[in-house]
């Protein structure tokens, strides 16, 4: 009675199984206008076009006299050029003056050069023995010591593209345009659902064969470091008319839902069987070829993505990076393939893996003169206590059959 | 009048001026209590200790029969065992039996183990001819298939170290003990001082010679990246007055404050003399061999860290990633010297850098068959698109006069 064997014969590598799923899910990608200065993070949703130059008008980049370079042909610390004080140029307005020939003016770091001006001599460089007079000892070319208006960035210049996400850099950069709005991706809602007869939420008291649910706080935690919005509901008991409700409400609220189940097979299989009748075009995947989270189910129901989690919190956790981070990254239309965080290290101790199957272990850092020593941590897949452990997650490739130590693996930080 | 040379004469190193910085900081890490499961990203202020076990109960790890292990010596296919069934463990409950010699109990998987019983047989493994009994093809030994009572953790056990910072797996954890709330680390609150008469808030009309004020929003991104609170303040007049009504307002308001004075040197020593005039010990630092950055200020007054950046927004990008981020997590108490995300990639081109100064230089990653390339994106640091374009930072140490291509470099990913 609780054999389902078949669901396992055809079990499919992540990647395959990821593209299928990112294939089937339509992108729903939609805007929403934000202020730029609390935009951290958030992922842009059309390119940005510069609207003026930056900087909007040449500026001096240093301290010191701007000048018509070629009154400047030939001055040296031996045979110096003379010329007559024109003006000051005030920080943030114009010169009020231009320059002849045989002129320069005072002008400090992102002072506007004055009309006529086409170079700045260093005021290291120069003296003014008379009032109204300034000596320099150094020629300079045009252009020299000058930030020239649209130097930075052109009018018309994408300046952000669709698509990336924001970075102090960037929000600078729409500031120094004085954009202070943009539109980004609205965060999709990740509906989370959890079930198990045994589960409790946190802080409430236990009784004898009942543990705490923690899928439902590692889940919401995830989902808002990848840039989604979590939803959380209720814990739903194992009975089909409450997983057919929690469903269609969540799946009707979300953008995707994610179902976590308890891990006993008559519960994996009310989940599977609610997920089949939420929609077509339902389950695409049923069982990944990866340790942990081979019971992972992934379908699209009525035009969202739905994602079945095995219910051991360490698999949740892993499978869910596997599979519900790039979905999200997906709906926020998230482009840049910028690397996730990652450290190279040796790898600590012969690892074992079954050849075939892709394997997730948990390691910790050790700092060595010699660079990091990544440790496995071993527990089984039900201690939420491996992951809290450890510092990553390394990956053995199903075409391995375990990796030497010393192996040079990558070490993924985001559990 | 503008030569200032003497302010860089000394000139130390990044490490040791940041040393130096965090020696004379009064250690200010103060706690607040809130929800674990709102703490991602927060850092544990104490040691926090379980107070039960987890799992608290010995529970199936899988879905078959609880037995005592003894009466299921010898079997086999050939030779099976028979058991009388003494019932079956609800899920989330106490068996409500316990096991006598000679019998077993249904369980499923996260089922607590009843009285008696010290391993489960695998649901695959058997089969029930007749009502009431079962029969078994496999012996186990003791503790098969059971994740026994404290096996992920014991009572006691320190599950979270202060100064760790808290992700999914963290909260996890917290959950699974009943924790749903934590003493973290309170956000430092950092003082954001921008001057400049040319600048003018983003979003109001530009006149000729302004240009809008970027510093304030880098570095209200960049401290809240790093845990910080910003607490931003309006644009300052170059006038002695204003800046010292605003350090002094600030100071008291705020646990570090962080200044970003126009570039012009008469602005830069506005900056200084109003840090000098804060309070003892008063400036530390004046001046560091690094590039982009040299004229970073860094004091500590009436007990808190005050930190003049150059005004340059590459510059006080770039320093503010190299002072005042581990500023705020020393004031976090964050201990965990969990490697900064980085990616390592081979240099794209040969980069000259002048030997005895440390140098730091944006680069886009290109990512190739052979992994990544870092290619050098060139720009004056008064152009913040030179980092918006830029992918991460590399370090050219002091001791180096350049790097060659096809060097080995690491990416730092935090501009």
């Amino acid at each position: 009675m609780y054999l389902r064997m078949s669901e396992f014969l055809d079990l499919i590598p992540p990647s395959v199984a990821l593209a299928r799923l990112l294939a089937a899910t339509p992108r729903r990608c939609q805007p929403e206008t934000i202020a730029a200065a609390g935009a951290l993070g958030r992922v842009a949703f059309a390119d940005i076009v510069a609207r003026h130059a930056l900087p909007p008008f040449s500026r001096s980049a240093v301290d010191g006299y701007a000048v018509r370079a070629a009154d400047t042909h030939g001055a040296s610390d031996s045979l110096p050029a003379y010329l007559r004080l024109a003006g000051e140029v005030p920080m943030g307005a114009a010169a009020g003056f231009a320059l002849q020939p045989g002129e320069c003016g005072l002008i400090h770091t992102g002072g506007m050069l004055p009309e006529g001006a086409d170079a700045v001599v260093m005021v290291e460089y120069t003296q003014t023995p008379l009032a109204g007079e300034v000596e320099l000892w150094r020629a300079v070319a045009q252009g020299d010591n000058v930030i020239h208006a649209g130097e930075d960035v052109a009018v018309g210049d994408v300046i952000l593209t669709a698509g990336s996400r924001l970075r102090p850099a960037e929000i600078g950069g729409l500031m120094a345009l004085g954009m202070t709005e943009l539109e980004v991706a609205r965060r999709p809602r990740v509906g989370i659902l959890s079930s198990g007869d045994e589960l409790v939420p946190p802080g409430q008291p236990l009784r004898a064969g009942q543990i705490y649910d923690v899928n439902t706080y590692t889940l919401n935690a995830l989902v808002t470091q990848a840039g989604g919005h979590p939803v959380t509901y209720d814990l739903i008991p194992d009975q089909m008319a409450a997983f057919r409700a929690a469903a269609s409400r969540a799946l009707v609220e979300c953008d995707l839902v994610v179902f976590t189940a308890g891990s006993s097979v008559s519960v994996r299989d009310l989940t599977a069987q609610t997920i089949a009748e939420l929609g077509p075009p339902g389950v695409l995947v049923h069982g990944v070829n990866v340790r942990p989270g081979k019971p992972t189910i992934l379908a699209v129901c009525a035009g969202k993505a739905v994602i079945g989690l095995p219910g051991n919190p360490v698999s949740a956790l892993v499978i869910a990076g596997l599979f519900v981070t790039p979905l999200i990254e997906t709906h926020l239309g998230l482009r840049q393939q910028r690397p996730r965080p990652a450290v190279p290290a040796r790898l600590g101790l012969n690892l074992a893996s079954q050849a075939g199957r892709e394997e997730w272990v948990a390691v910790r850092l050790q700092a060595t003169p010699d660079g990091y020593l990544a440790q496995p941590v071993f527990g089984k897949s039900n201690l939420i206590f491996t992951l809290a452990r450890a510092d990553g997650l390394i990956c053995i490739p199903a075409d391995a059959n375990g990796l030497a130590a010393g192996a040079l693996v990558n070490v993924l930080l985001w559990v």
